[in-house]
């Protein structure tokens, strides 16, 4: 019995459109979760996080555990309070980032030694400490600590790394104190091998949890083969319990995704492509930093209701990310995520109406006009 | 006859509780201008500069005719419509910059020719350039061009720079064109001299502005010879005119020089020090970057209303600093901003009700107290 109710109201093939009720509130779903890394999603408020749409956020165990500690922030009320989100909150587990960002890891059966990037200093994740950083944290949605499958590796890699993982997420359930309104979510890992997600999926509904993630994806193995694995992942996954495709995406990989029965994305795509100057539209990617856009008195995008579409050009936000202005990287993270809340209201309605292949003609048509010509 | 009306409501010694209206609306003096640089205050959004209370910002002339270019602000309507700031602007002249900004500068009674900071290119200042440049801008307040006096200069040295301000603001004054509602305002220069000073003014009188501002102070000479030459120019200077102190300053040279006869202010303090994390409160400054904040679950100044205070704790701002956050330089310098526009509120506050000297005893005191004690 599940600490976390979730209901799907219509579906529209394996699509679904659901709800799911957490002890911070409500998250319709499909659901695109805004990044806050270290307790902030970069360059933006929590209420303007809020404006855009967003229902939670992700935060990172890896970070906040090596600053400014997990303990600290528990002392300090938790992370809700201390960076002032009172929506829900996912943590992941520390397993990615530990192998993407620390130095020195050293990977055993009771968990991860590594260095931290920040100071050198030296750290052990173990599944039951991942799990006890994640409540420190007060995270609404906890995740089992898992190994991130290094990309590309044999099916027998992939195998032992699978089977660690399911062997650490017993750990997790095991080390994960149930409150009503929080949930624990398992990690299917299992590379792009149909025989292994699948054994991935029987081991970690024997344990049961109250939602179920799709880890080692996105991890350079290009879009076709992410759906394809998809499309053999999916349905043999919970049909009650809601489905997160970690780290994903572009917004044309959503849109393929929410098609194939993913329910929750999270993704640093919006916040660190905005800082960068590149802002994402019905009509694809439009990097700012170009030159065309100097006197160009247009909206990024007419469309759009956010702060840089409705106040600014595109010459004003050419100009501040051209002169490395912080005002630039608000406003088009401000935009970005504006489009990726727009992008999964539009999929939701669509689901709703069961228009969904409607909404994705016209999703790849718009996109393949391309950006407004200069002027 | 100017077009832009200054009245006085209440004075207090030499100090003077005004109002100047505007063609692009009132401000209430004494006031503190915020510097928006490169057509933005750095780190904040112009909605919310204006929460802070500020109802007038400074714009660079020579930042902006190197980019985005005058000309171009011009055709995209003007820096008000380009920045989303509909409120007042007062530009500088470009002559301070010159100096501490350009490359290879060549001083000639012509102008000024400099190679600029950003690509190298050649550009010329002239007092008809400046203000073209200013017109181009839509700027509601335009400065005349002037040599910015090297600090230390002997009396000879900055008799000569004077004169040629002098002359550069006949021109300036000659290249201007009035418009209701819109101003001029000339530069005092003279250093601390009090008889070169005197002469500045009577020469700048004799040409006529909208408003006569303090130039070359703030510049190495501290904070007592500071006083010590407004002491000998304010009284000298038009009752009836405002008066800006150019670049000044910390929260006491401020209170300091409207005890002294100063209507306007502007500083890059509050944003600059709010981006490297040095808070401004009733209590002098605090470095949110010490470790003694690290656990510290109280506001940085619990009588401020800003969101930095109302929001968050000490701790939080902490952990961003440390972090390199954004999300720290927005919120530190949407608080320095708030104290700033809360301390000119005091001020004015004292000045109708006659209470300068209490309000400037208490202002002292609250600061020889210091930040409060660590937990």
């Amino acid at each position: 019995m599940s600490q976390m109710s979730f209901s799907i109201s219509e579906t529209d093939g394996p699509a679904r459109r659901g709800r799911l009720d957490t002890a911070h509130g409500a998250i319709d779903t499909p659901a695109f979760m805004p990044v806050g890394t270290a307790a902030t999603v970069k360059a933006m408020t929590p209420g303007a996080v809020a404006q855009t749409g967003a229902q939670i956020l992700l935060g990172n165990t890896y970070h906040l555990m090596l600053r400014p500690g997990a303990e600290r922030i528990d002392r300090l009320g938790g992370l809700h309070r201390f960076m002032n989100w009172p929506g829900p909150i996912l943590t992941d587990s520390g397993g990615f980032q530990v192998m993407s960002l620390a130095e020195m890891r050293k990977i055993t059966e009771e968990g991860v030694r590594f260095r931290s990037h920040i100071d050198g200093s030296y750290h052990t994740l173990t599944p039951e400490r991942s799990i006890e950083i994640q409540h420190l944290l007060d995270a609404t949605i906890t995740m089992a600590f898992d190994e991130c499958t290094p990309y590309p590796a044999t099916e027998k890699e992939t195998d032992v790394s699978m089977r660690l993982s399911m062997r650490w997420a017993g750990r997790s359930k095991d080390a994960f104190k149930p409150r009503p309104g929080y949930g624990l979510f398992g990690i299917v890992q299992g590379g792009v091998f149909e025989d292994l997600r699948h054994a991935s999926v029987e081991a970690l509904t024997e344990i049961g949890f109250d939602g179920y993630a799709i880890g080692g994806l996105a991890v350079g193995e290009g879009q076709e083969l992410m759906f394809q694995t998809l499309d053999f992942t999916t349905p043999v996954m919970p049909q009650d319990r809601p489905r997160y495709l970690m780290g994903v995406g572009k917004p044309d990989d959503i849109v393929g995704a929410v098609r194939r029965g993913v329910d929750m994305f999270d993704c640093v795509l919006p916040t660190r492509s905005g800082r960068n100057g590149q802002a994402w539209t019905p009509r694809g990617p439009a990097n700012l930093r170009n030159a065309r856009h100097a006197d160009d008195h247009r909206p990024l995008d007419e469309t759009c209701p956010c702060p840089a579409c409705s106040d600014y050009s595109r010459a004003y936000l050419h100009h501040l990310i051209k002169a490395g202005e912080i005002l630039g990287m608000m406003l088009v993270t401000w935009h970005n995520l504006t489009y990726y809340q727009r992008l999964m209201a539009g999929l939701r309605g669509a689901i709703e109406t069961g228009s969904l292949d409607d909404f994705t003609d016209a999703f790849h048509q718009r996109r393949a006009e391309g950006d407004i010509p200069p002027l």
